[in-house]
């Protein structure tokens, strides 16, 4: 057993390895991520799906300012959790990005090509000394080539593609029930309550329509759009 | 139990995180901030509504000098609570991103891209090496597009968007007190009413109009001004 | 007996020696190298096999995202083991030492040089201040002047060459495997099935053909392809 | 009781923040203003008179090399408490400011102004790594449009103003005194004496001429003037 | 008795002195050239000697990789012993050297200039911080003017001449071994069977004609070439 | 009671506060002044002296190249006592102020603007990290405007003037003994005397010619000049 | 009692002092000097004498390739005693300084400035952070305008002239028959004969010829030149 002592000798630098072969840094921004409130992302045919948990701690805040959906291009967005301030840095160099990439080729960047990136962006962050890691994961959600794509961003730099996938608090419980419950035939609209009803199973409390944000990125028009209040809370009523 | 003797062992190096996640050298700077007085925001449909306590150790003491209201822009302005070296530093960097603003593209600076530049400068201090976080929490207050905004940053860089918030010491107090009695169509009369008497209650002995400043940003003339003494002893006289 | 006391000394400052003339932390790498699924090359007379372990935590999760076989150039793949993000840069930047030598010489990088310049990089992690040492090894698998050429690299910055060899997880196991089994005379559809066994040795459940990625660099064509999972699925279904 | 080990913990790094939100070095600081002799300041609608405790430690040394009492304009005189060499860097900066003001909009700088460019100076000593904060405090006394202005900076960038103010040793029991005794209508001449009382207050022994400085900004003439040996003598003789 | 703590407290910073006057970093890294295989160099009237131990871990590894043995120049060779990524780096620097003294002076860098320069080089490394020592040694021969030369560099930048010399493991028994059999006017031939016989001395198992490297800088064509493997194994058997 | 605890938490970083506010580092450097020999220096209206503490180790030991007094100007001349190495850049930084004086204003430069030149760079290695404090005091005298003037350097960047003064080793003993001897109208011979019986009240041996060192600042010629041994030696024998 | 502990916590930061003023890390690099072999030089009206200590660990080993004397110009020389790699590095600064000198001045170089320069040189690296001090001791031997000169460098970067001094091990035994038997009238031949003796007097085994070396510089020729083998020989010889 390697216990408490140990790991405290190596989790003070930041760009160190432990001795079996750990990047501690890495895996407590992992935790900053897991603090952070849920963010689900859904792929269907259709399109692609992202809902955010956007609970807030006081009535008096503007639920609207809570930092958890961003459109990055036309074509994408995205949806992060855990450190709020580190998430607005990487959608900034995400949409940094995609503007060079306008300026440069004339066309919409590639969804992959984007993810990949950012996540270049993050992995320097764990290598070279002087910074620490990002405290966040990003769903980024797009379509390229007419094709729905999701992929997860992590703190170490890592990137994967997923047909569905939860990041944040009960990551465990809502993934497992998106395992149970995800079909490759979704409409977006089965989606986005397939989404709220994986959110709502990895919560206590009801969910409510003003603490949900639900984006969808259609296959069809390539387009990344928000999804009103009024809607939102149209779907949440139909939970039950 | 983590107990003390973990923490210690996360807390000296600036950029790090702890293993559950967090940045304790941000939360530290959170505790600057609960040191110092209150200042409080309130969003009306006619303004936005500032009031600090300026409260002074000495009678010698002129309490003009206590800088805790400051003028960011003629449509802007923002309250600090904390480290009151730090807070000037924000407001200048506010002030010039306003005045960028105006040069390039001739029209005032949106409050919430303002606030968004100076989130994005305090972030880079929480994740960069060679230096600490800010010690200071601001109100920025001020009008977009006939709109009055109000909104709070934080030493992680954070920014939520309030419809009456406080900072600095008895938070916990005042906020409740707001929540308790907010009303979303209040006058800037009363706006001015109400966060005097949060501020009382979240102290033990009683205003005097000297050691308060109020300040409000007129929806109507988009105009930031500070309530001379005497208008605002009089608000405080009326307190009773 | 030097025991766990004295290593602690040593393993924190990334670029210093052991008493006993060692780099811990490279070899603190070399263990993430091993936290790694496997990858296996294997060299036959007809072109380089490379085999890679592409198991995925979970069925939502797209196969195809895992990186861990990679197209350098036309001539050139390589399969990675250990750190994602890591091998994602040092595959950059042999693309890049591959863009170069076709622009300033009009001709294909030669394996040889190519590994040099990779491992030249990842020495430089090893003795310079100010950064961590790449955790992850690769395989470059390439046709030089027709002669098909398999090399390994490590965390250290050393290269070495082989006929057959594993890197990752189980490499002691897979590699004595491949000691028994090699013969110089193999067709590439040897090799692919010799590394296919091998990879299978290392592991306790049976093989299933998406979670395996094959490529082959063909000595005639000069060509690196991966395989499809079609061909793939058909190799892991020959094995029983 | 957090006690002497927590407090050690916290103080060796030179800009971060203790758990409970306070800069160490910044406090430390002011432990070394604290070791220095007292320098007091009084408002008048004359003029603002500066004093300054000289005493030398050998009847050897120049009374007149003790660098206590300084010009920095005109208009603007200054004294300080603490690190002697650390109060000419920060008086040399003042300096540079004033004449830059001249140069570039031909009038005197405002004491407003100035004092705020000294603290944002002293500020990035106490944020920034690399270099430890200013251990002195300054009282900057000058004329602004006809107004006497008196303004206290401390290590940690704050400014204040004054009717009457004593920084370095035996600030508590001058402070004191000057708030019983202060009156605003005193004429220079009153001040002066009024600040050699509160001088003698916080000293055991009694003032002698040669170890008391004193100058006064008047309002009228807008000049900064150090009081010759002679006439010190006077007011100190007066003083029984 | 100093003893093993308090060489701990002296060994963690790269550039600085024990109380002793030892660098320990450079004597650590010492032990890492000890650490590899033995590299055997001999100088005889008709040219200089350089042998090496090449025995690899598996049978698949490619002998012909494992990088002990380096042209330098024509003129120029070198073998290594230690840390195999830090010996390229040496010898690349070597190489440099090379070239720019063939293209500022056009003719062949001498021998004593080539190892003075790569002995700067290592230096540095042990005097500037940032950075840690060179973990290897290196033989470098060559022929200048018509006269064989054989220098050894250390991990400190210090540089001997000498007639026959091992560096790597078991040095002291193979030092030993020549210091009893070298003798001065040796033809080539007898210095590779004398270098031969002293690295089968440091050895248990016997040498076999793949498992090491034989190379001669040949003092009449002023020539370096490493032998084939016919003409090593030819060698080896002889050495029965 | 702090104690030895305490004291070492704080004086290992250079640039650092103790918690009773003093920089430890600057203290110790004052030890390093203690540690060399004693200088003196007398003022008379005549001129200046400085008298200096010369024994040497070993009669084979050149007294002339103990490098204790110094000229800077024509006008100036300095003696030093500590960290014989660090003196002379201060005297070469001296020397560097006055030539630039001379090059841009065409006369001599001032020999209280010197010292202030001279304390400025002192103090600018206690505030600023990355190096240590000068570990050496020095005594500036000179003639400005036809006065002469005495200045005394410490390592804190303080500078003071006076009457006469000692550093060095035993600098109480010597300090009052000039306290009790010393009166304003003495000759430049007298002071010279004074001087020599001061530094033998230091010491426990009897001067001897070529153990002191004598030099004069003469106010009529304005001109530093060093006695010859033969001098010297005249003044130390008509001492008993 | 200071004793060991104290001395730790003070000798791993390279420029700092300790409490009693020293500077611990020059004070090791001393020790290393005291590692090498001695190194003497005898000042003669006749020119300079230096003779060094070059016994070699082998048989094997070139004794010419000893460095310990270094021709610095025509008129000048140097030997030295410690670490082997930084005095290469002093003496090519000393070189580099001396052809400075001449193309500047089309003159050679004072001793007396060239001994300053680099004194100078080691002074930076006792002060300035990132580098460890030189672990080497110089002994510059020259003629200037006619006269012999010989000066001693330590680690501080403290320079003396001397009449006959030793460096390295055994200096004491050394250093004390020289001053008792050194005479300011010997011959040259007289140097090298009281300087074999001396260095004889340091060990316990009897010199032989090719384990020293001799070189002189001449006060009329003003030139470095070190004595063959023969040479030397001839006078060890003669030291029965």
């Amino acid at each position: 057993m390697q216990g408490q002592n140990q790991q405290q000798a190596y989790d003070r630098g930041i760009t160190i390895f432990s001795p079996d072969g750990r990047l501690y840094q890495v895996e407590y921004a992992r935790e900053a991520v897991k603090r952070g409130t849920a963010s689900i992302g859904v792929r269907t045919p259709e399109g692609v799906v992202l809902v955010v948990d956007k609970r807030t701690r006081s009535p008096l805040l503007e639920g609207s300012s809570v930092e958890k959906l961003h459109k990055v291009d036309d074509h994408v967005g995205a949806a992060s959790a855990g450190h709020v301030a580190d998430a607005r840095q990487l959608i900034d160099f995400a949409r940094q990005q995609s503007q060079v990439e306008h300026v440069r080729y004339d066309e919409p960047i590639g969804v992959r090509t984007l993810t990949k990136n950012v996540t270049d962006h993050i992995q320097q962050y764990t290598q070279v000394g002087g910074a620490r890691p990002f405290g966040v994961a990003l769903l980024i959600a797009g379509v390229s080539d007419g094709e729905p794509r999701l992929f997860e961003t992590d703190p170490s730099g890592t990137s994967n593609e997923w047909k569905a996938v939860a990041i944040g608090s009960d990551r465990a419980a809502i993934q497992e029930y998106l395992e149970d419950e995800y079909e490759t035939d979704l409409t977006v609209e089965d989606g986005v309550k397939l989404a709220l009803r994986a959110l709502q199973e990895g919560r206590e409390d009801a969910l409510e329509g003003d603490g949900v944000g639900v984006a969808v990125v259609d296959a069809d028009t390539e387009t990344f759009r928000e999804l009103s209040t009024e809607e939102t809370e149209e779907y949440v009523a139909d939970l039950e």
